[in-house]
């Protein structure tokens, strides 16, 4: 196939781009300058995997996408039933997964997840996309995100527990909790988690989200990414779907035009409830060469 | 089957344990003081799962470990194809991981990755580590490591481009680098995978590491996390085994006996290149329910 | 690990049973003249796995299972975007599949499938059925299944379409319709798939399935396989389990202490509508060592 | 995405091609006669997918495909570590299959698998051969497979244990065995899984198979299917690659020109000391839709 030879290891390339690009030393340097009580908050939600069991199913998820699958290849089980330990008596676990992190799990777009016509970001050709991975914008091009985040909580301002699945976010609701500096995550709370412990049916039955006037506000103020705990940055309606015409599309204003990387389906309660607007954000997707997005585990540092 | 009720979100129950318990939030914060020019490196190597090319026989692994897989299940190659774009013309590229991640990527393993007896640490019942994912020490139980990484670059201390196989590094070796603090990351670069473009089977033949002795002087320093750029933290023989007793075995002594997390398979390269032995280590693994490890991407703020 | 050294293409060890040893070579070629007309049927339901698109949620499969991945690792949209050709043109597709047979594809159950306390089929440790698979009455020991068929058609009987949900089959509506011989193939319909297409929440509502004394009297028959297009062979109540007691168990009373092997999840609308109610049967259940069971397609040979 | 509306259960659509077409069922029951004793002999290879052992290497397979994978995602080994059975104590065991049939495991080509410029077989474009599988050519194509079939076992014709790694089968070898009649599959024995057990290095040091003029031989004679015990119809060379111009190519003339399927990597050793040229032959691919092959457990009955 088509992949050059090894370069693991070789960070910045010619082509590299997006996140790093932006924040610069001296950012970053700035960015930890938010961190105040030095307490970490994993911004996750659980990746449950166990296949014989209905607990897949319980992790908030779009319907209809492959959950994910988490086997153990040698547990104590085993040796419970008399596998022989290694050697003098060393015992092992051992374990794979099987992910499809788009709509199931904690993620970052990368910037080849989505475009319209030929292109994805940055005029590079969508057909270098193939089966056998992204040979441009793919998710191994971040190298990671370590940026001041600000919360936008959106239903607290608003004295709700999460908003409504028909409210898209506007401009100005985004400018009255603060204005990003260029290089800052946007965290952006809806709160819509909190639905699906009440009812699946009804976090499937659309959801809140950024309209396209407060995505356009976020690109203007050159944040570096913007991460939400709704699914699809945009709101969803009750088939599942974004409503936008394409000019409007969250996706395609932010991850292709503005190379703006894209983290969904964060949990973001004990954030919202810690009541802090800045802190350090810190988020490593997983190398994966060509890969569309990968499961993350965001960190905030208050 | 037994998982009990929904508890995602949910950061801090009673029996979580490990670095997040070591790391004060006071701690945080200091170590974020070791950052001083704000420049960023990631440690890990890539996941390159091409499936039908040679492509992920590439990168470091042990031998006869399953390979990361890596699927589209739909990408721009099938719209140049012709399939029908959404709508008015979003095109999307979707992707799954299968990933096996102890001796083939960048990963940190769990608590109940390996014990002896019956019991893994801190004395939970090895037999709740089964099929359906380990109910006791899971991946999941670590937030997040934020905490001074402290680089023991022993090759460079040597003159060496890497250790040779046969070497064990000894406490003396190390303090005579660093004398890590309670909490720290303690880093240890063999130079090792720089053997794998020269040589699969030289790779193969055994592998440099820890001795039990300098684990032992690890741990008794409280150091929250070993990291290492080998396969295994202590060395391996020509059959890709450690060679120690039962006491002296590097992950009892460290992961079984005092709870310190391992992190391995790092690319250490840069980081050893920028001659910097205090810096800000930063690594999340992915909240897999009962996982036995997590692929991780760790960073370097330098 | 375990494994024996290899021993594969070595069929017929000391411990191989079951529906191989009843079906004597005699016995197969008698059943052979069963075909009369030579058209050639088959059973089984489609694996439906395009990872991207709601598509493997359109076949029948019981609620919360893990349905079936396909995915291509390179394809014609490949070569579309561009990708290379082999030498002078040669281009080739490749895929990939993951499947959880029991519950989402027509699977055939090994002897490990299920038991009650502690030895599966044939006083056999159950502590033998391990995470690296069974060593014990895996699926691997049937080497295929050669036999006359012999079709229940029990809701055409009836003059239904299909059974209701609640329609526990009698011994005397199975002997109303035939009477097998030793070896034979019993294939049941019930007419349930087709509920799906109508509504899958119906579908899910229960299943039609045999009552343990119509159960007890095949096993009393001597047949080598139990067939049926429902998910269990017995029938299932609305949270989709069997309310039998364990003394009554179908799995329990044909696989467990008869040693006859299940095959489920059959479509037998074609059979039914041909009107045979002998033909040759013949299925091969994938060579999987140490599997549960596998997915197979069945054939009848009319 | 584009799959079409439910059609499960419906075979014989217009697009349906290849080996049943061929085999009117006049040809099934005539083929039926050649079984003479009833011995039923299984000609496939193992799937042995346990994880974390090197079992999944033990088995013949071309040098860098990904080995299949086994799970048990619940297992007698949990029970014995305290699992609590259903209800009143009933215990399952239950997994999940990673597999990728070219190169790994007794399969059976679609006719999508290989072709030449923009068409795969009869025409068809080959840009409908996408992520989401072939829309085209698809495994699920093949219902069946029943017919006569007929053993070359060219190393016993010329007295070897098994043919040298640079033999090629030419017509003439063939014809001095047997000639086919329409519809028959052509099974061709070269004896070369033998060498696995001596040496692996042996085994990917090149691998006998058919000449193009062989090949022609019997696409002139109509054989429904050829089957071989090599991984490529065709002779590998040291690289593991086909020698052939595209004209000559074996996939090309088989597979691409003449619709003609293939089984490869089957076991036959017993079926070759059976010393029965002629028998009945039976496979039955998954029914994977768009799948681009299937792994197959064929059944030979003397």
């Amino acid at each position: 196939m088509v992949h050059e030879p090894n370069n693991w290891g070789r960070f910045g390339p010619d082509d590299q781009r997006g996140t790093l690009n932006l924040l610069t030393p001296a950012v970053v340097l700035d960015a930890l300058r938010a961190a105040t009580t030095g307490e970490v908050l994993s911004l996750a939600m659980p990746i449950r995997g166990a296949t014989s069991s209905p607990a897949p199913t319980t992790v908030p998820h779009l319907r209809g996408r492959p959950l994910p699958q988490h086997f153990m290849s040698v547990d104590g089980g085993d040796y419970a039933a008399g596998a022989r330990p290694i050697g003098e008596g060393l015992c092992v676990a051992d374990d794979a997964l099987v992910v499809t992190p788009h709509g199931t799990t904690t993620h970052m777009d990368a910037l080849c997840h989505m475009w319209s016509g030929d292109q994805v970001y940055n005029g590079h050709p969508a057909a270098r996309v193939r089966s056998y991975g992204a040979t441009r914008c793919g998710i191994e091009q971040v190298g990671g995100v370590v940026a001041r985040g600000v919360l936008f909580d959106v239903p607290r301002r608003l004295g709700l527990d999460h908003l409504p699945a028909g409210h898209r976010i506007s401009a100005d609701e985004l400018a009255e909790i603060a204005t990003p500096r260029p290089g800052d995550v946007a965290v952006i709370r809806t709160g819509w988690p909190l639905v699906w412990e009440r009812s699946k049916e009804e976090y499937w039955s659309g959801q809140p989200g950024l309209s396209a006037h407060a995505g356009r506000w976020l690109a203007e103020r050159d944040v570096s990414v913007v991460a939400c705990d709704n699914a699809a940055i945009g709101g969803l309606n009750a088939r599942g779907l974004a409503d936008e015409t394409l000019a409007d599309d969250l996706h395609l204003v932010l991850l292709h035009r503005h190379g703006i990387h894209l983290i969904e389906m964060l949990w973001l309660e004990e954030l919202g409830a810690a009541g802090r607007t800045e802190f350090v954000f810190v988020a490593a997707p997983l190398r994966i060469e060509g890969g569309t997005g990968s499961p993350v585990t965001p960190l905030a540092i208050l």
